[in-house]
């Protein structure tokens, strides 16, 4: 049975859309319209200008648009939470033609997390096979998640400041002329993984000034480093040894969690994201005809 | 033998004078020229100022005015360190009138600090007897020490970036609309800085967000709830259980820090930072006579 749609991933800072066929991406596009470009207006303009471009097609919408400072709130499902209680809770526009997924949350009071548009990744790599029903996975970007899938649900699962705080640490603090550098793995983003491990992180971080002022290691190595540490801090809490973790991420920020997981001992997979998302939205689709 | 001198703390954004005779503050000054404000020029048109203020006496300068960005640079002498090696590396602006104190550097490569300042402090405490010769002290701020004082020489030291860490994600992250609030000892500060012993701190950071999204915590305990998690790892990363800390601050964030060491089993003493400068001043100024 012959279907197509236009899934679009809708986040903070970006707008990428695809015209799915029967599983497969026909065509596609992108921008920056994310939900602080948006300002709360024109989401009607902005679908009929995605159908113009893609298809005349139903829509799925996943991302921060459906969350309280996009177009419209989709109230969260909890996890454990399957692909089905998402495709069942739909928060539906227009009846069969434009919806938005619903975030998960994870309500234990003592360490509470919620996503929004990682659902489908999560979903749609089980699905595709790139992932067992049942494994760790993370989700590197301005925010990591740090997922357990149990038997193809969505479980217990955590967010971490990773890249929010590296970001606030280069563009506002003492250590911002250390951090003006591009990452890539090496000796110094190592040994800040691994000093993750022993040192409290707040003092780990001023000594990257003091070992720049004491002549320890050179100013060009501050941004290894100090990802190092924060990417260390980060895999470090989620107890990777002797276990695989899926990395669904680009291969630049994705290849540092690599890193890091190899360091800390654990088994590390990288999980392209696109083909995730297309996946995810192919079976929440199909569970919804 | 009477004995009359200018003491200037000269830190980055503010600087306080006094006039000590003997022991005692007669006089004292205070403004926000800082070495920030100073912009690295007029330091000898300020001090001509002061000693029109406070009268035309000998200059004992401690802080960041001895750094790379300040007046002129005092190399730093290595811990372990006493006062009297402090007292013999003055620079000397003009022999016998005008000195800066130089900073002191923990030279071990896999966990260096500097400190600029405090160190004064440090050697005050004790030599005013309001802390053993042997203790553990920590000095709150944007930068925070904990300083292993030994035998009356300041031996190992590491600085967190609690203050500094706070003041970025409140200014500047996702968290910022949680965090306005004025800061106090109380259920929210006290379950973060049990929260930083439990939990990764880069997730619990982003579960400020969750808990607040869920229902769990109002956002008016969130500034609370922060600056425990942050104290509670500053705090946590120096052992303190079973023992005494001495924290030399005001009594505002100085009641912070008090809380979180009674928090994690150790026991609290708040010392008073003018007393401790100016019989550190005293002291070093004593030595070079």
């Amino acid at each position: 049975m012959s279907d197509a749609f236009i899934a679009i991933d809708w986040g903070t800072s970006n707008r990428r859309e695809y015209r799915i066929e029967d599983g497969v991406v026909r065509a596609t596009g992108r921008d920056d319209r994310g939900i602080l470009e948006m300002a709360g207006a024109g989401y009607e303009d902005a679908i009929a200008g995605i159908r113009a471009a893609l298809g005349d097609l139903p829509v799925l919408i996943a991302g921060m648009a459906g969350s309280n400072r996009g177009w419209r709130e989709a109230p969260y499902v909890d996890a454990p939470a399957r692909a089905e209680d998402l495709a069942q809770r739909l928060l539906w526009i227009e009846p069969a033609r434009t919806a938005i997924v619903p975030g998960i949350a994870w309500r234990d009071p003592a360490a509470p997390s919620v996503m929004r548009g990682e659902e489908v990744q999560l979903f749609g790599a089980v699905a595709a096979g790139l992932v067992p029903p049942t494994a760790l996975l993370a989700q590197p970007g301005t925010h990591n998640k740090w997922v357990e899938m149990e038997d193809g649900a969505i479980g217990r699962f955590s967010t971490a400041m990773t890249g929010e705080l590296f970001a606030l640490l280069r563009d506002h603090s003492i250590l911002s002329s250390q951090l003006g550098g591009e990452i890539a793995d090496g000796p110094a983003f190592r040994e800040g993984v691994r000093d993750a491990q022993s040192r409290p992180l707040l003092s780990a971080l001023f000594g990257t000034r003091a070992a720049g002022l004491l002549g320890y290691r050179a100013d060009a190595d501050g941004a290894d480093y100090v990802s190092g540490l924060l990417i260390g801090a980060d895999v470090g809490g989620a107890a990777v040894a002797g276990r695989e973790a899926f990395i669904l991420s680009d291969a630049t920020l994705g290849g540092l969690y690599v890193a890091a997981v190899e360091e800390l001992g654990g088994t590390p997979k990288l999980i392209d994201t696109v083909t995730a998302f297309v996946a995810g939205t192919t079976l929440i689709r199909s569970l919804t005809r």
